[in-house]
């Protein structure tokens, strides 16, 4: 196990109508004046937004509004934001809303104290100073409740890319399962999409010997494959969504990430396809990771074995390990499918013909890539689009 | 999954030499002038403490000493350590050392700020406020370096009792698992043994529907199961002792048994023996876990079953699941005779003539208890004399 250091200080108020304390937790984190950042409608219509609202004025704390963010939330909003809190003095971000919101909330809490161009974090620097952030989660799927990062599209380019720092972690975050009940299945479906992809990609490590984060990871992709399905089909199973909901924010703290090295390229494909498509980043893996497991699998069959052997109950082939891992790999691929997820290009509304066009991008950016993507194994720009090819 | 609070704003140094950070974790949570807490002299022989030392000078950061904690630490030292940071305006208490270490410091930093006698915490009172608290940890085992918990003996009638609150988790915890390598193999496994559990006294809920939770603490048993015997057998296996330290911490700091009820009846009846007897915790532990997962199995056999075919990797009797509920057991206490453990009363030092008086201890405590312990199931005094006669 390599050295670490980890920290993950977020407040996490669990279960239900715990919205209500919003007003309370802000005030214990500091805050005197909010703006509360959400997305489209529907936290008005379900009566989530007038709660919050309700819950800060209790404590008597002041606070303004920004809606509007979309999913792969865009540059042009945050830079908005931005001058929002410098104009009202904004000394705290409440994220109404899913991983975008948050996301959202989370770049604009770092571009506020910051002298540059706040993309200048989405270009590698790290997000040491915000103001401090709080979220009601409404979707489980990106983990940024309880992360230290954040996912952002710049419109220039439509380059979707991340940022990472210690301010990035909320310092609360209300974790309401039954505020995802409203959800369509399809966005549940994607969401436990995402979650299985966050535990893949800190799967698929080159360090040796990390046996505890090895099996907290399969313990949790364990129980989407036990509680996934039943959230899909019933949309009001409070239980099966709770068990999503921390599965989801463990998924993602990097509690089971630790003292190995991560993939991520499935994350990075993936960015090429929500971006230029406007598909559901859930979507987009559900696509994308059978296809860079298959690519990569020979890199280390055994790590494909095991994950098929523990996790999706295939039997071991001594003789042939290889008829196990992709035995692990096909049986990914049927979950995803069983819970409604696209499988290929066509069903994702992805064309062939921009497949060079995404690898280029994936590799290189704006021109500013190094020309290859690293994390499981190291892909150029031939490897991802016979990667691409492979989700046709 | 009921509601719930989960907070755990512990900063992790993880890895090899990662006590010579000491210095700047101490500054970085306010520390000025420190109290350096220990036990007996192999941090002093080994050369530990001076690397502190050392550590805590590079940052000008003054500091006192107070050595002599014991294992199943007493309230004696505690009254010396409060009176000692009266005197010296202590602000910050780095422990140097295990469980005993840490659950001492954990008492004098709430004991220092407090009016009243310390022990009021260990009878129920919740600790809001205490000194900041660091750890150097040097045994895997007792998960204090990440919770809120502390258990201290009272040396007036041998009273072993715990006490907890937020104010009780560090601040930063060093977490270096070369420290443990010179840990002789008896000690190795009783603290193998007392994260096992810390697992099964989570897993035994009465909560329904707690799948996430489920798998995270089964994964964890796993990981102790693979990696336990390794580090037993080669005191130098790094990688064993790297996976058995972060596991040992999220076995305790209670991300895998938020939302649910738990049960801690084999601690509180073992706390008994340990007490009289002076013996290891761990050791305690191995003798107390089989009989009195025997005594209440029948509450809910499928959990038995669940966890014996989960992580004992053992077959379900579909006819008769409480065939399959036995064999868990029965595999439990294997594992633990496998690694060195005691497994009756004989060979922990434990006389069956103490029987009725340790039952009644446990359930009436100095006179003050309600003649019940309840968790998992709930235990009356003829209960635990039953428990402790399985033990025979």
């Amino acid at each position: 196990m390599d050295n670490f250091n980890f920290y993950a200080p977020t407040y996490f108020a669990f279960g239900k109508d715990r919205e209500s304390d919003c007003g309370k937790l802000v005030k214990r984190f500091g805050g005197k004046k909010v703006l509360i950042h959400y997305g489209g409608g529907s936290v008005i219509r379900s009566g989530l937004l007038d709660r919050v609202k309700d819950s800060l004025t209790q404590e008597s704390i002041e606070f303004i509004e920004l809606g509007g963010v979309k999913p792969n939330p865009r540059s042009g909003l945050v830079y908005e934001g931005i001058n929002l809190c410098r104009k009202e003095n904004i000394d705290f971000i409440l994220a109404v809303g899913g991983g975008s919101v948050i996301d959202s909330s989370k770049a604009i809490a770092a571009g506020t104290v910051y002298d540059g161009d706040f993309w200048d974090f989405y270009e590698g620097k790290s997000v040491d100073k915000a103001l401090p952030i709080g979220t009601v989660l409404t979707i489980s799927a990106a983990g940024s409740e309880g992360s230290p990062d954040s996912v952002i599209t710049r419109e220039d380019g439509m380059l979707k890319r991340g940022a990472s720092g210690e301010a990035y972690r909320p310092k609360f975050s209300v974790l309401n399962p039954a505020l995802t009940q409203t959800l369509p299945a399809y966005q549940t479906a994607c969401g436990i999409t995402d979650i299985i992809a966050h535990l893949y990609e800190r799967y698929l490590t080159n360090t040796e010997n990390v046996e505890v984060t090895d099996r907290m990871i399969e313990a949790l992709i364990l129980a989407m494959i036990n509680e996934g399905p039943k959230a899909v089909n019933n949309t009001d199973d409070y239980d099966a969504r709770a068990n999503i909901m921390w599965g989801g924010m463990m998924a993602h703290n990097n509690s089971c990430g630790v003292g190995r090295t991560q993939d991520w390229t499935s994350h990075t494909i993936e960015h090429e396809l929500s971006a230029l498509y406007d598909c559901a980043h859930g979507a987009g893996l559900a696509v994308t990771m059978p296809a860079v497991f298959t690519y990569t699998m020979k890199h280390n069959v055994m790590r494909f074995a095991q994950i098929a052997v523990r996790v999706w109950g295939c039997q071991m082939d001594f003789t042939n390990p290889e008829n196990t891992a992709k035995a692990g790999i096909e049986a990914l691929r049927s979950f995803l499918c069983s819970i409604g997820m696209p499988k290929n290009f066509a069903e994702l509304g992805a064309n062939e013909s921009d497949i060079e066009k995404l690898a280029y991008t994936c590799c290189y950016g704006d021109g500013s890539g190094s020309g290859k993507i690293s994390g499981f194994t190291t892909l150029t720009q031939a490897d991802v689009e016979a990667i691409y090819r492979l989700m046709l």
